[in-house]
């Protein structure tokens, strides 16, 4: 029941995404992050509230900066909300910022481009501390092979071939703003910005980029693996614990 | 038994304290990092190795440099050791190098000095992604007295006061070789070298110099808390997830 009452809310979350069942609420009691934060907001207002998520997360991804927006009659200012609603949630997950926006605002669609990192740990050490948040590769990767392949990526292409098999999208083509290496010690870190992402897009992505760090793939075949638009030409998946959604914009 | 045959091995560890109740070995099945690392080498030699360890860390307590010895027939070279150790270690424990070293070096007591970190998140969210590692203090602290109070804490003193009541050491003279504080984003990390450490000395610094922080006390009054060699004047214990083991220097 839609009055002028409503507020719509933007909220800003960080989560580890270890124990969830992905962002999307499932059937049954398995928990995921949708799942958990209306039931939260539910507590807090009696209302049952439908999120919308900017980035539905895979079981094991990581968000920084995932933002949700809900509607809700609750007279409750900003602060209140945050406080509210993370004195309610488990530890794994907090809420960062909370914003009254106009009610067009859609966190999905108003999207116009979000950022992702994916990190690998390449030490011949396994990693203690990062454990849950990086892709543990154990060999040494060529961070200068793996930044010249990432320039091909850039740019608006059809990505069909980091498309995960059987997705069905209406069009596969996207805007990538940029894409580059972050190298820290033992950890490389690609960072991704596109207008939008097609399913597994970033996991599918990392793998191949993988390839070319290790040299099983040269940079100057990139374009010919997006031209293929043929998901067997690209490189495997990379597991989810490594992908973490950090920004969206709007 | 002790044969010509028995070679003495160091070994550096990483773990994550957070599910273990210290380093010592305890009665009972309580995990502790001494009772799973001697099971391992047991696994390995069928001997009953004795660990000494360089800090017995408390539980919830991490190490990013912990330093172990052990006497052991086995005849494996230190890849080797390295190897078969982090294939049955758990994740959250991991060994990093292995030295095979003179008969008389010992963990403990061939040790010159350790370096100790302490961090605290100060961000008013709390933290998901370090939850564990660091203490959640939710205020602003000011890092301009904090370091101004550290000053005082270099140099050889007696450091009773920052001493847990109740323990019983010969001598409570210390010398801190340096003390210093990082600030990064929401974060202060603190690091102490020392050529010792009395039972929650970095603990008890980490919650007085919060207290210089919050301006419940001023870095000139430090001199005195040490002169007073009285646990009542200093501040309180800061938990135990904030601090870290980093290196042992020998």
């Amino acid at each position: 029941m839609v009055s002028n009452s409503l507020r719509n809310w933007k909220i800003t979350l960080v989560y580890e995404g270890t124990r969830y069942a992905g962002f999307q609420k499932q059937a049954g009691a398995i928990p995921t992050i949708q799942s958990v934060l209306e039931k939260a907001i539910h507590t807090i207002t009696g209302e049952i509230p439908k999120l919308t998520g900017a980035g539905r997360t895979d079981a094991g991804v990581h968000a920084r900066g995932q933002v949700v927006n809900f509607f809700s009659a609750a007279n409750l200012q900003p602060e209140q909300w945050r406080k509210a609603l993370n004195a309610l949630l488990p530890e794994d997950l907090a809420v960062y910022a909370v914003t009254d926006v106009a009610p067009e605002f859609n966190a999905r669609f108003s999207a116009k481009s979000k950022t992702y990192s994916y990190r690998i740990h390449t030490c011949p050490v396994r990693p203690v501390f990062t454990r849950n948040f990086v892709y543990y590769y154990k060999h040494d990767l060529n961070g200068e092979l793996m930044n010249r392949a990432t320039e091909h990526l850039i740019g608006t292409h059809d990505f069909r071939s980091f498309q995960a098999a059987g997705s069905a999208v209406q069009s596969t083509v996207r805007t990538v703003n940029f894409c580059r290496l972050r190298q820290a010690g033992p950890e490389i870190c690609i960072e991704i910005n596109a207008d939008g992402f097609l399913y597994h897009m970033v996991r599918n992505i990392a793998g191949t980029l993988i390839l070319a760090g290790c040299g099983k793939l040269t940079p100057d075949e990139f374009p010919g693996i997006i031209a293929a638009q043929d998901r067997n030409c690209a490189g495997p998946t990379a597991p989810a614990k490594g992908l973490c959604l950090e920004e969206v914009f709007y």
